[in-house]
């Protein structure tokens, strides 16, 4: 299978059948979730109860998940109106149906999933338009911390005493525990063939700097590129410019350690910003002549979204914001600017999860084009690990560290 | 001739023959031009000397001019930078080419031409693109008030004593003078047949409207549209939306005489802010659905803007800036709110003015659309009554004040 010949991989398939869900369809399961109780709080691995999915639901045995830095914001409450627990976190992921509630049709016990946090009914008129991928049901919603059928909750705590608790939801997913509840729009099934080991980095991380390159800026065979910051979804921008056959792509991080992967992954130059001694956008449009045809954020960070802004070409230079901004900071953008660039953002690369996404799994699949995803797996460990596997993420040491159920 | 049958073109067709400058050609002319001394200070009708075009540009004489807000803001001296005096503003303009300088093979004396601010080398990798009108050499530049060529200017106001000060350009063009001379990238050929007071409305505020529709929003058939603002721009998008079939065109303005003029336009609902007991974003989305599909901010005001984008619907809503904001305040908008709508601005309505206005203005010749150019005149005067149209146009009581030179 191209692209997943490395060792990694071998050991993963192995476990990954799950349950089909004979015995447990309509019952409450009883399982281990990694709960958060306050912000900042280390995972506490709790017995939690599952309940059954309700209409248009799905319940899924997670087998793998990783962790993605709006895991780490959530979990640190960087934004105080987020602040929600205790809480199942975790949105990138992959593993099988259990059980599907009333209605659902297109899934069932048994197929192999990943969960998307930016969900497709499929009907709606933001589902029939072209121009986005924003479901007017199930966008992602950082604020929503329980299901929407009924405005409560399928995860509870059990406490000795019989104290029960509910436990919340996070970005339609909940993917640190054994079995989660998710709205079937948020699920996208994935071939029997695939190794879901891998299939779970294009929950989200992989599946958005891949589409910010492909959907979004639509990068052609030629293009100049600049990724600030190199974290998995800058990684990914790379590997979807590279793929378009990027001519040059120029990747920017204060970690030196990130250049090392990035070169793997198709990066021609590095800047380190502590070592420029004129603004970056300077050096970015010397090295250019006049400016990168597209740049994309991906650090969260609006000073370095003022220089990505700046960094490209004036008249046709686009930028494409892909990192989150927990800041309530406003844009350093005065609206002239405007007139001279174009400035946008993306919410998972732009794909419509549910559409779309099989077809970047099967390019995945085949030799048709190689996404190096083995690439992006830095670290691999057990699910008991979490706290450890947050360190290394937190530290900038992990790229992608899996868990594995 | 389609759209040219009101009574207002009679009289104007007469006039519009101009010198092919047989005997001018190389020689300094000397002519009448409404020089502004310092900011907000009255025209003054000087009579200046107008030197021969250099290589690369023409010289042409100007037979309408009408004004823009663009003007009123640089005659004001609303951006303390662009403070340049003295100087010839104007940029909304028709006349007649006199001479053309050296290597300039498109434009013969006795062409009929518009000026564009905006221009068009037709060489470099911006003209080469399809993504941008902002050519390399000759973009639209606010600060500039020399020709490229030399950095000298082409016009001198000669005092009694014979003192001999030069007097500055503006944006490209310079046309409240009898005489002017232009970067030949600046300057549109139009047919014989078209009247030139009608060719100069196409010079800048129509062009801007309409190509922010076409080509920057692309309204469709049956789309919802709001403008916020109803000038000469903000009307032209109505326009623009009613010829590609847009089925509602919400026009705003706090001045209700604006309304009028509106529905000849198309508009199909106003809404004045001063009467709304909500925010105006509110109102709009309540009106249509979650929100308009394209909304204009043709009111160059911030909080405007900010309303404008909050007005398009989630996901696939766009608000494209065509105002000009000339305070030093950065956009209210925060970066996340990107994720859920776009917003761009355009420049002259993202045309090309030498290879795609002349598709527009065959457009205005013809049956095949009909844009009502003739609505946009609410007022003609001789070109010595200058100050009485700037002030009709400050008062916001004149659309498009055409002068007759």
């Amino acid at each position: 299978m191209a692209g997943f010949n490395s060792e990694n991989t071998n050991g993963f398939h192995a476990g990954e059948n799950g349950d089909a869900g004979d015995k447990t369809a309509g019952k409450v399961i009883t399982c281990k979730a990694a709960v958060v109780w306050g912000p900042g709080e280390a995972f506490k691995m709790e017995e939690i109860e599952v309940e059954p999915p309700q209409r248009m639901e799905v319940r899924i045995r997670i087998l793998f998940t990783s962790i993605c830095h709006t895991d780490l914001s959530a979990w640190k409450g960087e934004n105080k109106q987020q602040q929600v627990f205790p809480r199942v976190l975790g949105h990138e992921a992959a593993g099988v149906v259990e059980s599907v509630g009333e209605g659902v049709e297109d899934l069932r016990p048994g197929d192999r999933v990943v969960p998307v946090f930016n969900g497709e009914c499929g009907d709606c008129a933001a589902c029939r338009s072209e121009k986005t991928n924003m479901c007017a049901g199930y966008a992602v919603d950082a604020m929503r911390s329980v299901m929407r059928a009924d405005g409560r909750v399928r995860f509870y705590w059990v406490g000795p005493d019989g104290e029960r608790r509910p436990v919340h939801h996070f970005l339609n997913t909940s993917t640190f525990a054994e079995y989660t509840v998710i709205d079937s729009a948020c699920v996208v099934r994935v071939p029997t063939d695939a190794p879901l080991s891998r299939m779970c980095l294009l929950s989200c991380g992989i599946s958005t700097g891949i589409g910010g390159a492909w959907n979004t800026a639509n990068v052609e065979k030629g293009s100049k590129v600049a990724i600030f910051g190199l974290g998995a979804v800058g990684l990914a921008v790379a590997e979807g410019a590279r793929l378009r056959g990027a001519a040059r792509i120029i990747g920017i991080d204060i970690n030196p350690n990130k250049f090392v992967k990035g070169r793997e992954m198709g990066i021609t130059d590095f800047i380190n910003p502590m070592e420029c001694t004129k603004p970056l956008h300077e050096v970015l449009r010397e090295l250019t002549e006049g400016g990168v045809d597209y740049s994309f954020e991906c650090s969260g960070n609006l000073d370095v979204l003022r220089e990505a802004f700046l960094s490209t070409h004036l008249g046709w230079g686009l930028t494409v914001i892909l990192g989150v901004h927990p800041s309530p900071k406003l844009l350093p953008l005065h609206p002239m600017e405007l007139f001279e660039r174009k400035i946008v953002a993306a919410v998972f690369g732009d794909f419509k999860p549910k559409s779309q996404l099989p077809d970047l799994i099967s390019k995945c699949l085949t030799e048709e084009i190689k996404i190096n995803l083995n690439g992006f797996i830095s670290h691999e460990l057990p699910f008991s690990e979490i706290n450890q596997a947050f360190q290394l993420l937190s530290d900038g040491k992990a790229l992608r560290c899996l868990l594995k159920l």
